[in-house]
């Protein structure tokens, strides 16, 4: 054993949950990435490919199954069930211009009216407490799929001319460069994993307690004003963040 | 009421549920900043502030208190219950290194060992399917707090030096560059929110089906070479992941 040569794979002795747990990651962003567009391979192919046992490959394919990725049936083999969709982390794109090319983003205009600021919403956005903002409530689908529910604060001078167009058909990003003339700078962003509340996932149309991604986002026009305060639910299973870092420190 | 002031703020009708979620979110995110430190004010201050009925401060407190975000007695009053950890979203940082000032990051290391990579984990590495590649599995803790279960594989020539160094006490970014001789440079990276599976959950001291942040991270060499794959599951309860952003397009 001393001399076993390093770079032969260990013999695995792991738990088979810890195995399939991992064989559940690998396939799940296999399957966001666009693969198996017909079926997955079989579960000796799966087996083969991974190194594991069936029941390792049947118990990570249950796993998937229960988050609602993939359809099984004895006859018609395993599916992919749902297409997640990619939202930008690194860069500050509306949901209409992100969605480009997968279809309608359609705006469910929930609220759209003048509220005085709670100080901590005035803070942000650099108003005294009580002084007016915009307050707009939407659900956002993509066709007839509701994709995220946005609430958002904007700073009253932009918010009142932004109210003035069509909050239905346009992304509030591109409302605020419209009326403004100017260009957004950034945005600070904020991303929790939390269950969705009973009235948030009826909206959503999940089950209760589903994880959704619950952004929070505060963003500034290029001269580095804050104009627009969001918080935005989106539903996990049906959107992934992506984007790109670069080592820090 | 064709002539109101239009910044006069809309008598407010809306469902309490409504209400109730939005004075949630605007207080999970002061809890998250570091406020009330001692005790969330009174529901009747709060209804103040929110400009909202006491019964919606109380519906709001609920959810936060049902996500065991804060504790609520007759007597003692609204505490904050947990504090919730920040991680960079927007550089490539160690968890280590991160909770730099918070306390001492422990790894128990679950796995450390040489596999085949399957197909899909050799093509993000560039590496031929079957290719031995090096695979750690840590669950890490924050003194005695579990925070996240890290899955990482490897490629062979760096994963086999990074073996020899601890991996209890050490970031594997840290060791990457120690071994190397060069810093990374760009991740890829993809995150979802999802619900813990039972073995995972029981790892990381959650209930079953908790949401959890997912995070599928593709680490290069500062000379573009990928190196390193991760996929990483974070406590939602305990971790905010957080950037700025840029305007794109």
């Amino acid at each position: 054993m001393a001399n076993r040569n390093p770079l032969e794979p260990t013999p695995i002795r792991r738990p088979r949950a810890d195995q399939a747990r991992l064989v559940a990651d690998v396939l799940r962003h296999q399957i966001h990435a666009g693969g198996y567009p017909g079926a997955l391979p079989s579960e000796a192919d799966l087996a083969a490919e991974f190194f594991v046992s069936r029941n390792t490959v049947r118990e990570a394919l249950a796993t998937l199954k229960d988050e609602g990725i993939i359809d099984r049936g004895p006859r018609t083999g395993t599916h992919v069930a749902i297409r997640k969709y990619d939202h930008g982390l690194d860069s500050l794109v509306g949901l209409k211009e992100t969605f480009k090319g997968y279809g309608d983003i359609r705006n469910e205009v929930r609220a759209a009216m003048t509220v005085s600021a709670p100080p901590a919403v005035a803070n942000r956005l650099k108003l005294s407490p009580g002084e007016p903002a915009v307050f707009v409530e939407r659900l956002r689908y993509l066709g007839d799929l509701p994709l995220s529910l946005d609430m958002t604060y904007l700073t009253p001078d932009i918010g009142l001319e932004v109210l003035e167009h069509s909050l239905e058909v346009n992304d509030v990003f591109a409302l605020i460069e419209e009326v403004t003339g100017r260009r957004l700078g950034e945005a600070n962003l904020a991303v929790e994993a939390v269950p969705a509340d009973p009235h948030s996932a009826a909206l959503l149309q999940v089950p209760d307690g589903t994880p959704v991604l619950l952004l929070e986002r505060l963003t500034h026009l290029d001269d580095g004003r804050p104009v627009d305060l969001e918080y935005i639910r989106m539903r996990g299973d049906r959107i992934t963040l992506r984007g790109n870092l670069v080592r820090g420190i």
